[in-house]
């Protein structure tokens, strides 16, 4: 192996990832709509000819931020095993200064992808599918009945959604608060009724 | 009053109508991230002229467009009283046909309102505040204690509003329909507890 080549290629993926974090930044500060190679190139302080051979176009810049995003925006499954409030946590962490550039920005990320664009449309799919399809395993592991637990799932993260989505609109805290505070009482009620949390391997 | 004006002046506001209405469907079909009067006066089939005297600017377009599409979309007051099953009539209303292309616009509306973009989010945070009154009103006349109306009248809005964007973006209907049918199977079980509805005057 060639160390110079190798050393070379190590530098410059560190510098995409550099680069990628910096865009990302741009995007919640300002979203999708307006980005351009030309200003996410001036923000970042590389040139031009750096960010396109990076990331080729526009194209493929707002592809990795997107997934960037996505993979970040509620990620849930490490809150479901070992917190005793799981929702409140996830509230707490979403509706954090940092948690609403990323609901923020998916929700932008959500609307670009209603009309022709079927790339987003997957990314944002897979994202939806992957996060209820955890969250519904975590509920499984709490005691949820199996064939209840992917609609349950469903449920609980299209109200979280809807809920931040009402809340940064109309930073209206004390309505929306109340009716996450009925989202987590009715979970409650329902976990109830289940058995005790399955032995977890130790 | 001089009729020549008068007339003129009606046969313009009708040709305005006319015109938003040609150009929210473009709206509908494409969203409003591409959308040009160029475009739309080309769709319309009247000359950029022509759209530019109507409404001065692309943004004054768009503008009016998310007033009528806001208007439209989840139009919910006129449910609440005498149907005996309003949250089904809801659900078969938005995701029909018509219904997905209004939630579609409406949720890239609400993603274009979250960054640098103050008038949108007002006018999305309007639409939201009048519709969470007017069903918590509804409610409220289906014996809802008056303090509980306004949280649950925003979670049943926040969840129908997360799971048609789960629907839209995955198509997973049986999934989707499932949690639905949890928000019927729980509102029906909140219900049961209210007094009759008061009395309609005739």
């Amino acid at each position: 192996m060639n160390e110079h080549v190798d050393g070379r290629k190590l530098r410059f993926e560190h510098r995409r990832g550099e680069i990628l974090r910096a865009a990302t930044e741009h995007a919640l500060d300002h979203g999708l709509a307006g980005l351009s190679l030309r200003k996410v190139a001036q923000t970042v302080g590389v040139s031009h000819a750096t960010l396109v051979h990076h990331f080729t176009t526009k194209d493929d810049l707002v592809a990795a931020i997107v997934d960037l995003v996505l993979a970040q925006t509620l990620a849930l499954p490490d809150l479901v095993d070992d917190d005793p409030e799981p929702l409140e946590t996830i509230w707490r962490r979403a509706t954090s200064d940092k948690g609403r550039r990323y609901i923020r920005l998916f929700t932008a990320i959500t609307g670009h992808a209603m009309h022709d664009n079927p790339k987003l449309r997957d990314a944002v799919a897979r994202s939806i599918q992957q996060r209820t399809a955890l969250l519904a395993a975590g509920l499984v592991r709490h005691g949820c009945p199996e064939p209840e637990a992917s609609a349950l799932a469903t449920s609980l993260l299209s109200t979280l959604r809807g809920l931040l989505v009402d809340f940064l609109v109309t930073d209206d805290e004390k309505r929306v608060r109340a009716a996450f505070e009925n989202l987590a009482a009715e979970l409650d009620r329902r976990s109830a009724g289940w058995q005790p949390p399955a032995q977890q391997r130790v």
